[in-house]
């Protein structure tokens, strides 16, 4: 297989516009977040554009620039948010409701910038996230409404804040559960299915619809369909606009993509495995509904099945009893813990087992993939690349990929295909790891 | 950078015999092992080249052989058994002191072929393992007679057992901790020390000396220094003998080179590691003496220390505080448990905790890392491939690899380092992961 | 407060019968332990009257008879099973579907004794356990026809056997949730429901209620309402027949009785404590039903309300977040784990946390509880005492307690109270531990 | 038995000055806490004297008044405190330093009351604290003059501060290990072997001594032997002043004292306990001495052998691996973590696991124990109460206890013993949980 030519990538001149949906736990978090940074109160950790490196060349070269310098990617200094949310609150108000970051120190220190994100009136509907109950909305249901609002709140940012470019990334709360249907299959069937107010077709998809047409990079930070249905995946392409999600990979299902290739990397077998997760904030509320959490069981079930194919494995992992939970636990805020009973089997099958108890914040992990994402989709539409960005799966707990393709969910695969595909992009050769070249038998 | 071009393998022709320093649990458990799987008993479980398969070309080819059925390794079939052990156990008693396998089902349903194994006294030399006291040696601790006695072995093993091709594996006790000085820097000074009885050359790098000189194959379960120096590296390569070490990585690191690497790929940064272990069998007992615990302790930190490069992450792995420790702990025999505190911290320098309990096996993870370190050190000699076989990293603690070079830990570049060195060995492409030829946009 | 008068106990001659209603894994384990233990080849591990010792007098009396030698139990020897159980399978077939005992060592030693115990017909409903399907039942949901059978059955027992005394045990799965109702309330009401085959009789209640008609000690190992209801518990005192129950304290309720009392003790607040079970055997899967585990858990969360008191420390405990989930998980069989994370504060407010993971075996802890309250209910009986047995609340989760007052759920005040019992019974002195006889100070 | 007469208690009158040895984390920790609580801002959680109550009488006569208004303590306006330190912060200093406190909230808010307790000179000697290095000492290694100058600082307090009444506390690091010896057995050995500067009186004995002499009560909060000698306990009954020690029972010896009760009221058997501690604060650091840390491990392993007797339950307890394990570990500061590993076995000997994870916090534990042992110390003295308190036992790790006495180590057996005592100091009657009275049956 030879490696197809390197792109040309367009510089990141000008200012970058990020639009969120939904101005709460995450989007404020990235918000706060980046202004202490670029005042140099606190590190962007967690983010590989921010701090992370790459290895170029042979290990010997000792190569290895950071990746914000080895890619053309917009600097912090050139970012402008803007968001939607159905609460009112702007992002001072809602990182202090939030309870993640602590008060004097990363919010009252930056609280001017805060105060300046307020946010648009959300496309809402109830129907779709019932646990929320807010107002702060466009005050209609009707599906054609909504989309050309949102695409008028897409021009009116990018005239106000004078942007050169703009992203969307979905921060907003898990929708019900829906399943691709009809409606999702071709852009026509799309159309008349917003005319006719399909409950198939969700808000989430509404915005998707409308950064592709107004030719937004889409980013989805929740295992909602969205952006990932034929009509708008063939929509992305023709109108040249990078998309990618679903859902972001935080802590347990992190956890899950890192242990889950170790057995497989290492031939043990599994029996089962039981995943309890515990949080308290407007997330775990919303979950606590059983149709949205089917949204998010979906995603994070599919997960292990993809990692440790049964198929080919009936032995080792044919007859894995894997079950997720997710509860409601109000103690806790943010903190979130994932509590993991994994019963694995090795040498004639014997038995073992491996618990894993993930004490983490829930949007301290999102944050800086949030980050990532809308740099890297940015990165993306510079360099013409266009539709699903399946280079971006190290960010995603169920990856979007080409038709017929299997997800790849192994970290480790994931972040290869990460750097290999900036590798690609910089007219770099791809590492593989044989090294033969550091022993010269034969 | 092009890949180098394959080298041809010599068929597996005729019988393998194997040769384990020690015959303890992890070797015993091993030997009782194959002849189960032989008869359809029970299955490899944890073995790659048993039961492993491998992806060839485009993720849309569906091309995954098993690995077995890939690249010409011995069969079990031809496999032959030997040993040598300060204890006069035969297989069957090794296997049932050991506590490891299930008396009736495991043992008794294969007692001939365990007898059929007796140890040869061992070169053995109390000073390095003080906590075995034992008397199936040779009876000398005269380093020269010694050397001459295993080579006289394993001549009388080839030709007793009829076997084609041998491959020797340490599987003994961890031995006390031995600095590289002058006597391990050449040949000329290894051999003089060796006559001088000096006490730098361990009873381990005689095994690995004679093998070398007989043109075996060498594989180093323990963290002992043994072949890792630099006049028997020179001397493999010279002999054209693959050699490779130190000590199977099983439990506890196993886990760590898995999340080490998870928190580096997302730039989480760490504070804290504490890991401790209980164990109860003799290895546990032989790491209760201080001088033997150094030497695992030292396999055992400096996996961390590569993965997170301190050096160049400074604010994020500046300050790690690691610390290691392994109880003897007899309630659980066989039964290892590590536990590992992970104090990380993630966007803005919050702190979250990971806690891992591995309630796991100690030679039931080590036996099927023996049978494909064996099989596959074979192999590369049949490759013509000599000295130091980095591609087997994935197996080891502590990789032995070319001078100048720092070695790999993470798992996942090391399991990328042996598939994509087997297809390298078939003449299949690289795998990169890049993925352009799904995705035709520009 | 003055001590009452001890009574007077008659002595244990002659065969004591236990009938169980159910013959799974505890009732297997239960009898194929007491027959082990009757051969020498194990101990009755967990049980109090078998194992247990009683200190009198003042600490330095050095007075500590074990409990089988201070009070007239009945031995093992004396004792003689019969069962009830919609499966027709006999003690053997039971104890090895069971897969709590080892076969060879534990279940094919005592085989024959096993084999004698043969189910007769269950007063079975499955309305009232919709997921066990199963024929050796009565074939009748008539209610009187039920209740008349089960007496027959006793008393058939009674001479087949020839017992002197039965003691009845409820060791079947947990019915659907009822709540006390009318027909509860006497003994008119209750005989009227029976005759109107109202559902709230549930098979459970006919048990008991026959139990007492005949007059045989009644325990309650679930938490079924089964005999705690005013209409039998007033009959029990009536006809001078010791009861007690409801629902064995096992495994994290165990747990939680004695980590509550500690919290209270040392006046620490609590602010969540979510817990989760994950069990793979047939109380498992019973209890996966909704409306069965609706019984368990009112069963389970009930005990740190009391233990705790938030109305008179509304501080401290008016604002817990309780959890309790029972997750069916077939991996593990008989063997139970329970995670608990204990949110708690200390000094000024600040935040701690406990988490506690007990792999435990739900049978194995059963068991014995079983054959104590089996001992103490029939030596209840020979002292004279009637009706609800508080003294017994140490076995229970949810202890049957005298109306009007609370249920004491601390373990240790309950095993104050059972040794205080004891005492009492036997004519020694309480033991208030005040020890001021040690100090000769004033 | 019958109880004896009830003492009268005089009120607790006047200024209660208290006196810490030590003004690091715990008694900064305490004095801060006092304040706070003084001034309506925080709860003094976890002191059973400030927020405790106690049942009297029968269950159905609901009279458990708070304990605070059942016995006459003092109240938190009257106490006054003072300190020895061998570093020259003071309060405010020394609870910034330590970490354990928010410093807006719980500390900037009382800095004033803080900066008022400045420390006098310690009576130091690093001989027997190597890792501590500090100079706001007396400048005297010779005993005679510490001595003496203890009781002249004790007596300037008391007329700066106006105190009526005073109590010592020892909340310094913990000494190296020292045994009893000869230099302990009476007071004439004692006051010898202090002219001799004899190595085996520590300065810890010489604070007591002091106190002692000056009718002072003494508490001793860390594991030396310090007051737990004959001479000194002997004295104390002479002079009519409460003593009591040793070592708070805080985080994982609470557990264990809980834990290992809840084993042994059940009859479960144990085959290990491995226990391991990680903490980053002073406290940590002087322990990770092995002088020093002997002392602690003798306090801590003692625990379980009490509890379980072994001696009488051989079959159950006679083959117990307990082992202790303290580690610094810098990362959590003064939080601290235990970790325990149980194995116990149940029924005919099956083995279970119990595994506790204590995130917990050192100071936050203590403080409320400091603060109750000082309040009940000064009771007991007003009670006319003198020598060995083994009514607190309650609050330590190794309890004093009269000679010829084992150790109550179980928590309620402790909480009973306090209750009663208190029970019976204000001629309440005794509770026994005997609770015949709610049965009318015979």
């Amino acid at each position: 297989m030879t490696t197809p030519p390197s792109p040309t990538v367009a510089p990141a001149n000008g200012r970058l516009g990020v639009l969120t949906v939904g101005l709460g736990a995450v989007a404020s978090t990235l918000i706060a977040g980046v202004e202490l940074v670029k005042r140099g109160v606190s590190l962007p950790v967690g983010s590989l554009t921010q701090m992370g490196n790459i290895r170029l060349g042979k290990r010997t070269d000792k190569r290895s620039p950071l990746i914000k310098d080895f890619v053309p990617i917009a600097t912090l200094d050139d970012i402008v948010f803007g968001a939607w949310d159905p609460f009112p609150d702007d992002a001072y108000v809602a990182a202090t409701r939030a309870g993640v970051l602590e008060g004097g120190k990363h919010i009252e220190a930056i609280s001017e910038a805060l105060r300046d994100v307020r946010p648009m009136p959300a496309a809402f509907d109830r129907e779709y996230v019932k646990r929320i109950d807010a107002d702060n909305t466009m005050h209609t249901i009707n599906k054609r409404d909504m989309l050309n609002a949102i695409r008028v709140d897409i021009n009116r940012f990018r005239e106000d804040k004078q942007v050169d470019r703009v992203v969307m990334l979905w921060a907003a709360s898990t929708e019900i559960f829906i399943e691709p249907g009809p409606a999702h299959m071709s852009l026509d069937a799309f159309e008349a299915a917003i005319d006719a107010n399909d409950h198939t077709i969700a808000p989430s998809m509404l915005y998707a619809y409308a950064a592709i047409l107004e030719g937004v990079p889409f980013a989805n930070g929740a295992p909602n369909l969205t952006v990932d249905i034929p009509a708008l995946r063939d929509l992305a392409v023709e109108k040249k606009v990078p998309i990618s999600g679903k859902d972001f990979k935080t802590g347990q299902t992190l956890i899950k993509t890192v242990i889950g290739p170790m057995l497989r990397a290492r031939m043990l077998g599994l029996s089962g495995w039981y995943s309890t997760n515990i949080l308290g904030n407007r997330d775990g509320e919303v979950l606590d509904d059983p149709d949205n959490f089917k949204t998010k069981e979906e995603s994070k079930l599919g997960v292990l099945e993809h990692i440790l194919d049964p198929v080919t494995f009936p032995d080792l992992y044919g007859d894995v009893y894997h079950k997720v939970r997710i509860n409601y636990y109000p103690p806790r805020g943010d903190n979130k813990e994932g509590w993991d009973n994994i019963d694995l089997f090795g040498w004639l099958g014997y038995p073992m087992q491996l618990k894993i108890d993930f004490l983490c914040r829930d949007s301290i992990l999102a944050a800086p993939l949030a980050l990532d994402l809308v740099l890297f989709s940015d990165l993306a539409q510079r360099a013409g690349l266009s539709g699903i960005q399946e280079w971006l799966s190290f960010y995603y707990k169920a990856p979007m990929v080409a038709p017929g393709l299997h997800a790849e969910h192994d970290l480790f695969v994931q972040q290869s295909k990460l750097e290999n595909t900036l590798r690609w992009m910089m007219g770099e050769d791809q590492i593989t790891h044989l090294g033969r070249e550091y022993y010269d038998e034969i």
